[in-house]
């Protein structure tokens, strides 16, 4: 159900001012004509969060920051000691990347703020705006470190302890913070929320092929990640009979291509990659000996995750070709399904803006997965040009961003008018288990 | 047939001199408690051949050299001026190499010549005893390339100006050249040979693994290198779709899981290799966007050469899994097949020797691939421990070396011996076609 209201502030989106103010964050980190490197708890990202932050200020919005450097802007409801309906998402970004991954979710929730303000809807609940720190987790694992410490699955001191490739602590960086020109307030972690909902890019292509502007998430997918170590016996290429083989990539080979046939679903919902694939001696005319290779697992359904993934040891073990393997789980994070209610206002305020809405799974992990621990959850996803994020050739259009931010708007408004308002979800997806250490790449 | 001075002369051969020589040629470049070190054209190389030439002069035989470095140690015949009957190998090692491959080979043969002496047996052509120059290939490229050089197969201009990774040239390491005591004399290129038979360790694990201490080598596999390079997209593992996917390690998996397939035989003939796999950008949530791998396909029948190795790039192209490919092949060496007159007489003296002999078919390549080129050849081999070879724990025993020279001393003494004698072969087999000149291990 979409409340007029809504409607109203989503009519008062400005998709010029979206659109300037998305430029201006872009120059911060510029990267060539259309990319963006803003890492973490970098100058650039200081001074990304303390536009947002001046953009506050003009409109009289009160600004605090939590102990990792999570920034929330509030504009008060009616009712200004109920719990805030929450909306946002992150300014950092990956080394080399676009100007649209988080920074579109920031931008569509700040124009939320204004939208309500230049159409004078009050709304019953405060809204804010989050503006989640360290979300990438290039610089410093974990990702989304900080809506995981808001929420209480990561501690603030391993947070704080973590260090990036020169050494640098989270807790030496976050000195140089200077959010001028607004001294904000302090906000304790775990303060309760009534609802979070982000607006985030795909980052896949499928609303992009099946053209329609809007996706309601239903499901953050469910991740497996499994390294396979083979190991056989080098020999030679020329002088060794097959049947005395002790061939590693024979071997991987085959596991390969039975962990595929065991993957194939006629719903398209299992993501299988095989990513890492490193061979020794590497030499053409010698058996390799070891063949080390990664497996990336995801399903949106927790029994699918499940059911699948404890099939890759065995597959692997049945096809040994004479080596020796060893198999080792180095994550498994369990799927998130999303608040039905929050994607139902989503589907509804699509409809009353006449913007088409298909269902959609994240194939990625967002700030929404630690917030889906603590609240009622709820994700808006817009095209992004052939589905390419963590790339400067990341790209949306104007009109699709302006639509993303009606429908976030229209959404936001709705719930923080509601006179019940979304009750209190108990925690039932469990934190991120077993994130690996060694990984080079943290954003899942 | 193998003749009765050929069973004297191999009665001759004297397992404690054998063993005392492998083990002064094993003390020059030694490399820990069992290996050798001993790269072609280096002083240790060098010293090597010297020694040999030393025990030829205590015998009185004379020494001649060409122009790249092969040496001739001759015993004359009743008919001196026959064409000889040539035995021999290499002394050069792999970098990190064991003491039998190549020396074994000269060692037999020197004690060929040292038997005929030592029982008084004339024969009626001359013997020579050849140490052919880098055969190895791991300093200069390419492999036999001394053998390759005296039958024509490759030019010595070109064989001179092949540099070592010091910008060294084989030119300028051969004026470093010292074979005192001995001032051998001049031999040119391609002086007629009537026979050529070389012992060699087996390389492989064929000869252990049945327990025989003699392989009749019928012929020399032939050999074709491929090249692929699959070419996808790279893509967040998390957001894309399946069926939305080009995956090149998907693609590679298909197109080698196919092309084992396509390669297996009941005979167990075929020898199908993915040594090198590499992949790009290797990171196990990105979908993979390049893959580089090699095939090593070897075969000891030409028609199958062809017809299997034909298949690789229809294979390849049937299983793009929407990648495009490039298959380039960067060799093609054709099978040898050694001569059935020369084959039989080593059967013929194993039997007669009452040593087991099965037929075997070489694996690597050897300085006999050059000489069957020119003239009837013959390989003999013997077992090595675990087949293991370019390893400083390369291993023959004692007794295995002895029954390879008493079998090698018998054939040359019958060949020698026989009053008709190896007719002239013409050549039919072409030099080794298409040479890689960028791999970075020579010896196929």
């Amino acid at each position: 159900m979409t409340s007029e209201v809504g409607v109203r502030a989503a009519r008062a989106v400005d998709g010029d001012r979206l659109w300037e103010r998305h430029e201006q964050l872009r120059a911060i980190g510029a990267l060539g004509a259309t990319g963006v490197s803003r890492e973490a708890f970098t100058q650039e990202d200081f001074e990304a969060r303390g536009l947002v932050c001046s953009w506050a200020a003009e409109r009289g919005f009160p600004v605090h920051v939590d102990g990792i450097g999570n920034l929330f802007i509030r504009r008060p409801g009616q009712e200004d000691a109920l719990a805030p309906i929450v909306t946002g998402s992150h300014l950092d970004t990956q080394p080399a990347a676009g100007a649209f991954d988080g920074a579109f979710g920031v931008l569509a929730a700040f124009e939320a703020l204004e939208a309500l303000d230049g159409a004078s809807v009050p709304t019953r609940r405060p809204v804010e705006v989050a503006i989640w720190a360290n979300e990438e987790g290039s610089r410093f694992q974990p990702t989304t470190m900080g809506s995981a410490v808001y929420v209480g699955a990561l501690s603030l001191e391993e947070a704080l302890a973590s260090t990036d490739s020169a050494g640098i602590s989270v807790r030496q960086a976050l000195r140089q913070q200077d959010l001028s020109p607004l001294p904000p307030g302090r906000r304790e972690f775990g303060v309760p929320f009534a609802a979070y909902v982000e607006a985030h890019i795909e980052q896949g292509p499928i609303l992009e092929r099946v053209d329609v502007p809007i996706g309601a998430v239903t499901a953050i997918q469910g991740l497996r990640w499994f390294t396979i170590r083979v190991t056989g016996q080098a020999a030679h290429a020329g002088t060794t009979p097959m049947g005395a083989r002790r061939d590693a990539v024979a071997a991987s080979v085959a596991m390969i291509h039975e962990l595929s046939r065991a993957m194939t679903d006629t719903e398209d919902r299992v993501r299988f990659t095989v990513g890492r694939f490193e061979v020794s001696p590497n030499s053409p005319n010698t058996i390799p000996s070891t063949v080390v290779f990664t497996v990336d697992f995801r399903h949106p359904d927790a029994s699918a995750l499940a059911r699948l993934g404890d099939q890759v040891a065995p597959i692997c073990m049945a096809n040994t070709c004479g080596c020796t393997v060893s198999v080792s789980e180095t994550m498994n994070a369990a799927p998130t399904i999303l608040d039905a209610a929050i994607t139902e206002t989503i589907r509804d305020t699509a409809r009353a803006l006449a913007l088409d809405c298909v269902d959609i799974v994240s194939g990625a992990t967002h700030d929404a997965k630690q917030m889906a621990l603590a609240c009622p959850t709820g994700m808006i996803f817009i095209p992004c040009r052939e589905g390419i994020s963590h790339s400067v050739l990341e790209h949306a259009e104007r009109h699709q961003m302006l639509a993303g931010a009606r429908v976030l708007t229209g959404a936001v408004a709705t719930l923080a008018s509601d006179p019940a308002g979304p009750g209190p979800l108990p925690p039932s997806s469990p934190p991120l288990q077993g994130r690996s250490k060694d990984t080079d790449d943290q954003d899942y």
